[in-house]
C-alpha cells in the first residue's frame, strides 16, 4: 500500500475487439470520476500507439448518456492496435505517462496487454516515478491465465451458440456436411461453445475439433463419414487453429501480425481446404456426390451489433470499475481476475487483483477433460462452465412430425 | 371462381432457408384449420421430394402452442429441397395429391417452387382434377417478380445491416482494408442493404458492388486505393455474383447444384481472391504492408438464430394466412404478392394474387436507380425502401474524442 496518489489516469484498449470492451472502457472512466484523487481521466488513442504518438483525448468531457450508448456499442471505441511495442516505444510511453502527470494506467486487451504494462512498469520503478499499472481483461478467446473467463468470451460464445443453432437447422432442411471455422488460434474455448447449440440427440455440431488436441486429417475424414453414415448429414465446428501434432500449420498463410501470429481470421482457406477434402474423400467413397459447404465464421464472431450476453457485458463494466478502484485504494499493479462463487444453480462471480506478472505473455488453453477422449468432441460437462456466461438462448421450436400412411407404391 | 371444393391440404418448403420461412408455415397451417372446407392438413417433409417419396406427416396433429415456437425458429421446419423436378417426378406428384385428396396445395419458396407449382397445375388440368395450387413467396435475395418484396428479406437484410455495422466499427478500431461477401447470385438486394450501417460520413460500407453493374477488378483495385488514401481503410460489400461483363464468372467453382447454379456460398474463394488481389496489388503500389482481411458472411445470413426483423415475421406469416384464403375463397392459383401502402412516414403492406406464371423463373434484380453511376456503390434513396422491411436497428454510441494537447515533441 502506497496510499493516496494524486493525479491523471489514462486508458487504452489494445488487440482484436470484443462486444463489451467498451462496457469495461465505460467502467473505468465513470470509477475515475468518482474518484477524488484520480483529476483527468484520458484516453489514449489506438493502444499504445496512441501513447506512443501522444494521440490522446479528454473522457472527463465525454458526456454521460453518450457513454451509456458508447458502452452498448461493440468493438473499441478509442481504437485498438495490434503493435508489439519495442524497448524505445516503453520508453516513449513512460515519457507521456509523466508529461501528463499520469499516476494510472489501464490498459484493456489480452496476455500482450498485460506485458506491455509490466515492461512499462518497470521503466517507471527504475525512473523512480509513481504510477499505478493495471491490465483488464478482454480477450473473446477466453485464454488468459489466473481469471475463471474472460470478458468478452460470454457474448462472443453466445455468437456461435446462435449461429451454430441456426446453421444446425439450416443443415438438418436441407442435409450434407457443414464445416464451420471458429475463432481459436490456441484455445478451443469458442468452438467448445457450440455445443450449446445442442438441446436433442441428433442436433449439431456433431463433431468438435479444438486446437488442444492434435488434427489428423484422415482421422477427421473418418469421423465425419461416420456420422454422415449413421444421420445423412454432419454439421462440424472447427477451431481456425487445429494442427497436426507437432505444431506445423494445416496450412501455409502468408500474413502474420507483428506479435508473429499467423493470419487464421480474415480468409476462407481453412474451410474451404476440410470441406475439399471431405467432398473428394466421402463422395468417392459413397460413390455419390455429397453436399459439403465451409463458412468462416470472421469477424463477425467478436463485433456484430446486438448479439451481447448480458452477463457478460455486467462483468465486462464490473472488471473496469473494480481496477479502478484497486489503484486507488493502493494496489500498485495487477490484472483484475474473476471467480465463479455460488453453486451450479446460482451463478455469481466475485473480482481479485493478481500481479501482471502472473497473466503476462502465456495463455490458458482448454482443459482437456472437457474433451472427450476421442479428440473429436466436448463433453456436455462444459455447458455447465460456459451457459451461465452466455445466458439464455433463443427457444427453437420443432414440429412432432407424425407420419402420414402412404397409399402408393414406392416409385 | 370455382366455389367450395372440400378436400385436404398440402404444404411444403423448398430452396434456401430463411429466418422466418416458418411464420409462413405456421400461417398456412392456422388459416386450414380455419377453413371449414379443408379437411386435413399434411406437410411434405423436404418439398417435393418428400411429395415424391410420399414423405407426409399431419399438421392438424401439432400443438398450437408449438407451432408459435416453430414460427419463431430459423430454417424449413418441414426441411427443404434444392431439386428440380423432372416431369416424371411432377407427375408423381400429382399422383400423390390425388390419392391423398389433396384439393390446395401451397409451395413456399422462390420462384423454382413457382414453376413446379405451375408444371403439376398443368398436370391436373390434363387430368381435370381440380387441385388449388398456390407459391407462397420466401426467399432472402427479394429477387421475385411482381411482389414489393419477399418475405425472408427483411431479416436477412438486418443481419447484414447488424454485421456491417459492427464490422465497420471493428475496422475503425483495427483499421485497415475490409472485403465482406454478402448472398445474392443475381441481384444485389442482400449487398445493398448493407447502407443502413451508414449513419455518419466516414461510416462504411464505403464500397458497395452488386451482380447488376459489370465487376471490373482494375477498376475495384482503384476504388479501393482511393478511399483507403483518403481516411486510412475501406469497408467494402460485395455481392457473391460480381462477375465482369459477358457473364463470365470471376472464380471457377466444381459444385453447382441441380439447377446449374454454381455455388458460392460455402466457400470463401471470392473474398480470398478479392483480398489477395487487394494485398498484392495495393500493398506494392503504397510501398507498406496494408492489413487486408476476407470475410464470407455465409449460411450464417438466413439462419442464424436471434436476428429476426418484426416486420418480415409479420409479413412471412401474413402470405401463409392469404395464400390460404385466397385459395379456400375460389382463386385457382397463384402466388401471393406484398404492395406497399402508406407513405414514406407509415409503412405498411396490402396483399393481393398474382398469377403462377408471373413470378415463375424470371427473377428480379436492383433496380439502377438505387446504384451510383459510378457503379460502386448504393444511393442513400434504397434506404427509403430498405429501412421499413428491417425495422430500428441497436444504437451505435461513440466517443467525442476532444483531443488532448501534446506536450511533447513528435518523436
Amino acid at each position: 500500500m502506497t496510499g493516496e496518489l494524486k493525479g491523471n489516469a489514462l486508458v487504452a484498449q489494445s488487440g482484436g475487439p470484443s462486444a463489451v470492451i467498451n462496457e469495461t472502457l465505460v467502467g473505468v472512466i465513470q470509477e475515475c470520476t468518482r474518484q477524488g484523487g484520480i483529476r483527468k481521466i484520458f484516453g489514449a488513442r489506438h493502444g499504445v500507439a496512441g501513447i506512443v504518438n501522444e494521440d490522446l483525448v479528454d473522457l472527463g468531457a465525454e458526456r454521460e448518456e453518450q457513454l451509456e450508448a458508447v458502452a452498448r456499442t461493440p468493438s473499441a471505441a478509442l481504437g485498438s492496435v495490434r503493435m508489439k511495442p519495442t524497448k524505445d516505444d516503453c520508453m516513449r510511453v513512460f515519457e507521456v505517462l509523466r508529461a501528463h502527470d499520469v499516476r494510472y494506467f489501464f490498459y484493456i486487451g489480452g496476455n500482450d496487454s498485460a506485458e506491455t504494462a509490466q515492461i512499462v512498469q518497470s521503466l517507471s520503478d527504475e525512473a523512480r516515478y509513481e504510477v499505478r499499472l493495471f491490465h483488464v481483461p478482454k480477450t473473446i478467446d477466453n485464454d488468459l491465465l489466473v481469471t475463471d473467463h474472460t470478458p468478452g468470451y460470454g457474448s462472443a460464445a453466445r455468437f456461435i451458440a446462435c449461429a451454430l443453432a441456426g446453421d444446425d437447422l439450416d443443415n438438418r432442411a436441407l442435409p450434407g456436411i457443414k464445416v464451420n471455422i471458429i475463432m481459436g488460434r490456441h484455445a478451443g474455448f469458442l468452438a467448445a461453445a457450440s455445443i450449446l447449440a445442442r438441446r436433442e440427440e441428433t442436433d449439431g455440431p456433431h463433431l468438435v475439433y479444438v486446437p488442444e488436441v492434435p488434427f489428423e486429417i484422415d482421422r477427421f475424414v473418418e469421423d465425419v463419414g461416420a456420422v454422415y453414415d449413421r444421420i445423412g448429414r454432419c454439421t462440424i465446428a472447427v477451431s481456425e487453429g487445429v494442427h497436426p501434432a507437432g505444431g506445423a500449420s494445416l496450412l501455409e498463410s502468408h500474413d502474420r501480425d507483428s506479435h508473429g501470429n499467423i493470419q487464421l481470421s480474415g480468409t476462407g482457406a481453412l474451410g474451404d481446404y476440410l470441406s475439399n477434402v471431405l467432398r473428394t474423400r466421402l463422395g468417392g467413397r459413397h460413390g455419390e456426390k455429397i453436399r459439403v459447404r465451409g463458412d468462416t465464421f470472421g469477424y463477425l464472431q467478436r463485433s456484430f451489433v446486438g448479439v451481447v450476453s448480458r452477463t457478460d457485458a455486467r462483468e465486462a463494466r464490473l472488471v473496469g470499475v473494480e481496477a479502478v478502484k484497486a489503484a486507488a485504494s493502493g494496489a500498485v499493479e495487477g490484472s483484475i481476475a474473476l471467480e465463479r462463487v455460488g453453486g451450479a444453480q446460482e451463478y455469481d462471480v466475485r473480482t481479485f487483483v493478481t500481479p501482471l506478472e502472473s497473466v503476462a505473455r502465456r495463455t490458458k488453453t482448454l482443459p482437456r477433460e472437457f474433451v472427450n477422449e476421442a479428440g473429436n468432441n466436448i463433453e456436455e460437462s462444459y455447458r455447465g462452465y460456459v451457459a451461465p456466461l452466455v445466458g439464455d438462448l433463443p427457444e427453437v421450436g420443432r414440429l412432432a412430425m407424425h407420419r402420414v400412411r402412404k397409399k402408393l407404391h414406392a416409385r
